[in-house]
């Protein structure tokens, strides 16, 4: 049985808590944040508090807060030599005050506030001061159904970065183009078969081999066309640029 | 029953003539094209020809070959009053020659030439010049599983316009995130369920909806971290073009 305390109230804590609740090998000990209003709904669940100085004995503390708050929150723990760990994609392992044993636990993930989460398809990112404390971290990851990958701090921010690539980027795109069909008076709903299609299949085929399309093609023609459709400069500078990017990345045509 | 006589042996032709063999409400009564050497494989199965003055009588012939080959095809078919479709996404539906019938059964979906497809998630866009046309048209579409949408050209040209957002630069964003990962020596596959999961949310929420990250948020401090981290200018280019459209698109924290 892994003890654990979290230490935040957002998005990816409640996710956590949830997990943890649920996981026969976990018991969350306490449950603090800064302010108990956003604890209210568990207070029955779990042992809630406010109060930095009075947190239980466990096993990981899990500091789930935002970015900027981590730093501080690690120097007010009242404790030493104990493991703790944050959660974040781009915050630096040793931001994390000295006096206490150091990890990062990181769900590479998108969560949103009302959706479940189904956490076999949350590959966890684990990083570690001390050796010792990568079994332990593991272990937690398994216990909520997780992957785990030990990765480093570059390793980590690399993730982070390309992450944003993947989901914020991508779903501009998505974004774009429900922009686009709209102006013509076309369902976007038409193209969510191609969407789902389209992140499917680099289960099968790696970016590079799945690319397809005017741009790869060098087709002249359809790229000119599609050009004259755009009728938003933001949309044409992507268009332009993406395109530059995928003849960059398939060289000239033969 | 409906008659079907396929024009064309690329990629689209075949997964249609093979969708069309399994149906039961569709007998494809020959297939043409101007080379016999890729239908051989067939042979056994369907009545195929390169001879295009031969073409057997049928309820729809479907013209599918690259564009810029479709005008020419369908002023070469030596019949006239019938009804011939294209199967283009970018091709206008008055390039077919006007002596017969002219309509669009537009696939809308990335087919792979060794994938098989699941025909139920391949939205058709139908589009027809006599308004006769469009019954039968869904007819053949739901014949194969299909969904089928009636559009008009205008929409057809957004829809494939938008289609190379969501499926090329979408996918161009996943070989971004792939050489990210690999120059730290982290392992892509890392963010596949990312990548999943940022498709499958648009099934619920719309993507503006959907958006998160630094950008949306106005993050400076990690939008720096991540600039910093880039190392090749198309990836900073993009990176920075897809910020500024994110908060073009989300307006300015309060």
């Amino acid at each position: 049985m892994i003890s654990v305390v979290i230490l935040g109230a957002g998005n990816v804590a409640t996710h956590l808590y949830k997990a943890f609740a649920k996981a026969d090998d976990v018991s969350v000990v306490q449950w603090y944040n800064r302010s108990l209003k956003s604890l209210q709904t568990y207070k029955n669940d779990v042992d809630i508090t406010s109060d930095i100085t009075n947190l239980k004995e466990a096993d990981i503390y899990i500091l789930s807060v935002s970015d900027d708050a981590v730093a501080d929150l690690s120097k007010q723990l009242p404790f030493e030599n104990r493991l703790i760990v944050h959660t974040s994609g781009s915050v630096n392992i040793h931001d994390l005050d000295k006096k206490n044993m150091r990890g990062v636990f990181y769900p590479l993930q998108t969560f949103s506030k009302n959706a479940e989460v189904d956490f076999s398809e949350v590959p966890i990112c684990i990083e570690a001061l001390e050796k010792t404390s990568h079994p332990i971290l593991k272990e937690l990851a398994q216990a909520i159904g997780c992957k785990s990958h030990r990765i480093n701090g570059d390793q980590r921010a690399s993730l982070h970065l390309a992450a944003v690539f993947v989901n914020n980027f991508a779903n501009q795109l998505y974004r774009i183009a429900h922009e686009i069909t709209e102006s013509s008076g076309a369902e976007f709903d038409i193209l969510k078969p191609l969407i789902k299609e389209t992140a499917r299949k680099i289960e099968e085929l790696s970016p590079y081999m799945a690319q397809t399309g005017p741009a790869k093609r060098h087709d002249k023609k359809t790229i000119k066309k599609h050009l004259s459709l755009l009728e938003n400069d933001m949309h044409t500078g992507i268009y332009k640029l993406l395109t530059k990017s995928i003849q960059q990345t398939h060289g000239k045509k033969l």
